[in-house]
């Protein structure tokens, strides 16, 4: 006879996972629509997570020996033709600026005026005009390689877009990268995927599985397409970050050359990798529950929020003073190479304080009255617990011991979004299994599906396509070999029933 | 009988100001033309400057409360006309997308396709965008000051660019508040000109004068313009930041409504601000000298480059472990609130090695060969000193010493370009002097002109334009008391010859 225990948001997963995770961002107060169609505008709590997102991602690509630069927005038509294979990939989503100004008509209404002579696009990515710099940048095998990393927004026209999801414009970062051996490329593909893998697993908190795309998944121009793959609560999966060997197509369309050691003029050999705010929405989608999202500490842009109770008003002097000086105290500590960030809320509105918080997912809520002073205690609640669940430490315990809660929460998030996914994998050999895994109970709850399938596939895109078709269910990627059980292990194929060497991950995606 | 010395940069400042500026850009690394009109491409070395910029304005916006957020690229027409002043002075220079995506002809070119039912404008700035959310944000005067910044790119379709001073791309950030009262509004716009002046000033080591903007200087739609303004080697003056009392124009606009503690319906007061890239063009005009640039410390990306000396093989090991731990132990001394940087650069390239990072800035150079490491020392040159002044150091008085060092160069790069600029302001009275000063003395060479005109104005727009149009020369600004000599001084206009209760300050500008 439990009783029905109201959620801070509604929809829950359960009910309805689409609209939950709209809710969800809304109610966090991480990003909204606008009035621009498929854009949205990020609010000023889910733009501090990306800054510090940034600010991880970056200070990982420097160690590598990344360096950043900045690169026009507009790409000229010509160029983006350059390559036949990618702009036939983007020709289908670009925003084209045709005009330079605007001039009244006879009715007096603003109308483009100043025709360009070609076409501009709005970047959608940039490999093109990073290109046309490369190829000034590098004349000798004394300048490779170039690595460079650029922090961006992009366009991309999409029809149906979904907030962090699939946006027309959306921040990224693109790093671009270029080598006098094909070998030297290829590790820095894998070693840039590995960075995004250490990022998503070691501070999002979400485990990944590492891969390579089927030829059809690969991004337009690229050899090789390497990419992380996550599993969501709905069981789907997102495709948190990608690293192409672009080999030397880019540098052919780009005339890319240098000298070699040996004297001989040769293309150099590229790469490219990218993720974007999408990776909010994967952190969302792994940690949220029905009360709002979970911040993991090691990204969590504030750790702790200190809630002072004042219920008459001569007591609050006394515990703000508490209540500053204990702020300062948490500010001075270190965690993860930074200084812990805080809050203080001190808005008199009841018991929609505390709930803001837990639907913002700030890790540690602390809360501080008349009597806690006395004991010189605080009253602590843990956003991966219950909201009802706090306790009571002693103010020099709590601050000792602060780090290494945060560290705890880190853990679990990570445990039981791991835990998540190998409970929603399953290797299935046989066709007739395979399809009813894939395919929803209840038709209502199209979302609610087997999860993850490793199965054998034997390389071809007929039996990708039609499973695709048939399921909506595609090739995640090609595990790596001990990213998944049966990675490496032979059947037949789970369409055609050929003989397959490996076994894929197949699933619904994002 | 002065032997020439032969400097690093061709032509000199003497010899020809605007191309020695290109000159520098392109030999100090900084920055380069794209093949996009009027877009430059940001290379390393200068994106590493306008990221040390961002950390520390951002640092100074957070102490103040603001919080950063990102609104959409595109601005639809009919939200840039909601202000009628705001779309006049925009509609010259707005790049204008009008379709979606591209499509084949019959001749199998790719040409726009999917046109845009309204044309979306490329931001300029976001006024207009952001304050459409502000209206949906606000409801109460509980909910006020909103105070929101966004690092952003901004499009503005410059017909005569100059690589950071005027590029149709250029990178910034705009800050948009919304206040209750009038009052907090100003407050709001002066402290945001006062945290400019902090920056330039005590950052970048450029002298400002602070004041207001004559009423045809305005921003398109403020009521009011605040600007900071800086002296450059030519004498011109560079307006280095804005910040603009928006009144309730942007709130009519935007319908940006609240309802007031007394329950009356009210609109905000609102308030823009900016800077931009534009900056690495002042800090370059200022300090620069015939070598290249010159970082003040506090902005640059990397204080010291060590510089390892191996004339024989064999020395190789025992200098680069040398050279290593130096930079280890340099590495972990604070300066101003952050650790200091450092390059090592151990190419085999001759004398080119030190004069590359001569011509970048970089505050010290520090060579290092078997001798010095026989005597524990390191033998140093500042990048505020000539190039043949270097001095031997012991190497554990050297890094105890380096934050001095430093601090020292940091106030003579102020001291110096603050010397200079008194040296070129005068005030003048008669108007017939005023037309000398302004007038070049060598018409080869008409950038050399007298510099700041501190003159009687009798706040007319006759008279401002009168003078624009003869001399070339504007009024940067009514300069706040203190500001300048005779700021608040009445005298005759120095057009007219009508009585003028201010002094104000007259210059040619960028």
């Amino acid at each position: 006879m439990a009783k029905q225990i109201k959620t801070a948001i509604t929809p829950t997963r359960n009910e309805d996972y689409p609209k939950w995770y709209q809710q969800v961002i809304k109610h966090s107060e991480l990003a909204e629509r606008s009035p621009v169609r498929g854009c949205m505008v990020i609010k000023p709590w889910g733009y501090a997570l990306w800054e510090k997102i940034v600010r991880e991602l970056d200070d990982l690509f420097k160690a590598t020996g990344v360096k950043n630069a900045y690169f026009p927005l507009f790409i000229p038509l010509s160029f983006l033709e350059k390559e036949a294979e990618h702009v036939e990939g983007f020709a289908t989503e670009c925003a084209v600026v045709t005009h330079h100004r605007l001039e009244k008509d006879q009715h007096g209404a603003l109308k483009p005026a100043g025709p360009l002579n070609e076409p501009l696009i709005v970047r959608p990515t940039s490999e093109t005009i990073i290109g046309d710099s490369f190829s000034k940048w590098i004349s000798s095998y004394r300048d490779l390689p170039v690595l460079i990393n650029q922090w961006a927004n992009v366009v991309r026209w999409e029809m149906r877009t979904r907030m962090f999801l699939r946006t027309s414009e959306f921040l990224w970062q693109e790093g671009h990268t270029a080598h006098a051996t094909d070998k030297e490329a290829i590790e820095r593909t894998q070693l840039m995927l590995d960075v995004y893998a250490n990022l998503v697993e070691n501070f999002l908190a979400v485990p990944v599985i590492r891969g390579r795309k089927s030829p059809v998944e690969r991004f337009p121009g690229a050899r090789d397409t390497l990419s992380i793959e996550a599993m969501m609560q709905d069981r789907k999966a997102l495709q948190a970050g990608t690293s192409h060997f672009l080999g030397q197509n880019f540098s052919k369309a780009s005339n890319i050359k240098f000298q070699s050691a040996d004297e001989k003029e040769e293309y150099a050999w590229t790469t490219s990798w990218g993720a974007s705010t999408r990776l909010i929405g994967g952190l969302i989608m792994t940690h949220g529950d029905d009360d709002g999202i979970i911040l993991p500490p090691k990204v969590a842009s504030s750790h702790v929020v200190l809630l002072p109770i004042i219920r008459k008003t001569e007591d609050k002097p006394s515990v703000m003073e508490y209540v500053e000086s204990l702020a300062k105290e948490i500010k001075d500590i270190r965690y993860h190479h930074r200084n812990l960030e805080v809050e203080i809320d001190d808005r008199d509105i009841g018991g929609a304080r505390g709930w803001d918080w837990i639907k913002k997912g700030i890790p540690l809520r602390v809360e501080i009255g008349p009597r806690d002073i006395e004991n010189n205690s605080v009253f602590v609640g843990r956003r991966d617990k219950s909201h009802k669940e706090k306790v009571s430490i002693k103010r020099n315990h709590f601050t000792a011991q602060i780090s290494g809660i945060l560290d705890d929460m880190q853990k679990n998030l990570y445990d039981r979004a791991l835990s998540f996914r190998k409970t929603h994998t399953t290797t299935i050999s046989d066709n007739q299994a395979f399809n009813q895994y894939f395919t929803p109970e209840n038709p209502e709850k199209p979302e609610i599906h087997g999860g993850f399938s490793l199965s054998p596939w034997c390389g071809s895109e007929k039996c990708e396509m039609k499973i695709k078709e048939d399921l909506k269910v595609t090739i995640r990627c090609i595990p790596f070999k001990g990213e998944t059980e049966n990675a490496d292990v032979p059947g037949d194929c789970i369409c055609c029933g050929k003989s397959a060497d490996k076994h894929v991950v197949f699933a619904k995606a994002y």
